[in-house]
């Protein structure tokens, strides 16, 4: 278990502190505004109502043994920074930062964040991708050319055995799991059959990749 | 190539336009900000200052040829309301909608939404997951128990033979690819090494892989 504090309970704020405190650690959820304190005293450790730029309000929260801080506030780029700041200056071991750009990550980075995230391009790029390709549930990047996905079986591999679908040779992938209802076949073999509404995760380089994504 | 809208240009609107132009589709993005409109025009196919909430200049942006529309209004639940509603009622094939919480998430579904967002939401449960695993670094969820993850090689297993590790018995999961710098070695065999900095992509079940990951 560890201690995590979170500061600023936007839509950002909030959905860390609720899901650390699911996974069964220790949260406290700070904001200036009484309403979001209220909103989510029922859901983590303890909720406080303080504004962070008050220096002596926030060394009261004791925020140096904790674990990580996470600093989402948003639109108040001025205060996200300085209490980035006040928070490594504090002592405070891992300041994860939210930013609003570029520049202001740059910025957060360098008055001493640990972690600087932009989940609005973030999870942009990731719906991105997935309107683009119809059939493409989820994937990771590995490198710049290579990726894994996740991805509905396209229509002319369905009732093939791998094979039959000849999906190494013709389109140079490896197919590493299959996931029927239920049921994962990890590393199947060439004897499996690929059924109808069968999820694959393919691995291979993007160029190949893309050929087993549909657009839609 | 596609042709999208974007309707709402704060950051995840921005992010998404922005994607959408550089994997080459054509995009026409929105706003009633004319600053906004402003910064973003260099980089989007067509950028155009309207209140979409007045139907009339709704009716203009031609919204119907467009293969999808993304409504990426936040603060303002209503408003991000009532355009997917009339956009629906134009005819407008695919609307993405983003959504502030779980309550804006439904109603836009029951309006018609063909698909809601939650890119706060999202991102924060993935942030949290990492926060927690130091060494996991993304990871595809294939069902309740069954996930893959990208972690950085634990300490112990470094310098051991796949083989050696007996990560398959005494781990029960599987290493579908190792990262190794900009290499990718796919399905590695019993006498690949692991070495010091690879990046393991493995496959199991969440209680396996959770004895993988580094608490941090
Ligand atoms: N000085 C401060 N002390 C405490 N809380 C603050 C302070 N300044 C801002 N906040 C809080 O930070 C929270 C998040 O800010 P804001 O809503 O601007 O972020 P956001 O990036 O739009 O959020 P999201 O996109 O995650 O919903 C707000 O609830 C606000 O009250
Ligand atoms: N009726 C409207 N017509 C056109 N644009 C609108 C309308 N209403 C709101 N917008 C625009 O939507 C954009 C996004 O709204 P807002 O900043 O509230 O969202 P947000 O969820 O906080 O954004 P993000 O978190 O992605 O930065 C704003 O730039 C705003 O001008
Ligand atoms: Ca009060
Ligand atoms: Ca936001
Ligand atoms: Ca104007
Ligand atoms: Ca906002």
């Amino acid at each position: 278990m560890q201690q995590f504090a979170v500061i600023g309970l936007g839509r950002f704020g909030t959905a860390m502190a609720k899901t650390l405190t699911t996974m069964g650690h220790e949260v406290l959820a700070v904001d200036k505004d009484e309403d979001r304190v209220q909103e989510i005293r029922d859901f983590v450790t303890h909720a406080v109502e303080a504004d962070v730029l008050d220096e002596a309000v926030l060394r009261e929260l004791g925020l140096t043994n904790f674990d990580k801080v996470i600093v989402a506030i948003g639109a108040d780029v001025q205060a996200s920074i300085l209490v980035t700041v006040m928070l490594k200056e504090m002592g405070v071991k891992k300041v994860i930062a939210k930013a609003q750009n570029e520049l202001h990550g740059k910025v957060l980075a360098r008055v001493g964040a640990d972690q600087v995230v932009y989940p609005e391009r973030d999870m942009a790029v990731r719906v991105a991708q997935n309107l683009v390709s119809c059939n493409v549930l989820d994937h990771i990047e590995l490198s710049r050319d290579y990726s894994i996905l996740e991805i509905i079986a396209p229509d002319d591999l369905v009732g093939k055995t791998l094979a039959q679908s000849n999906i190494r040779n013709k389109y140079k992938v490896n197919i590493m799991a299959i996931k029927r209802g239920e049921e994962i076949i990890v590393a199947p073999g060439g004897q499996t059959m690929i059924m109808n509404n069968d999820i694959l995760v393919v691995i291979g380089d993007n160029k190949s990749l893309k050929k087993l994504r549909m657009e839609g």
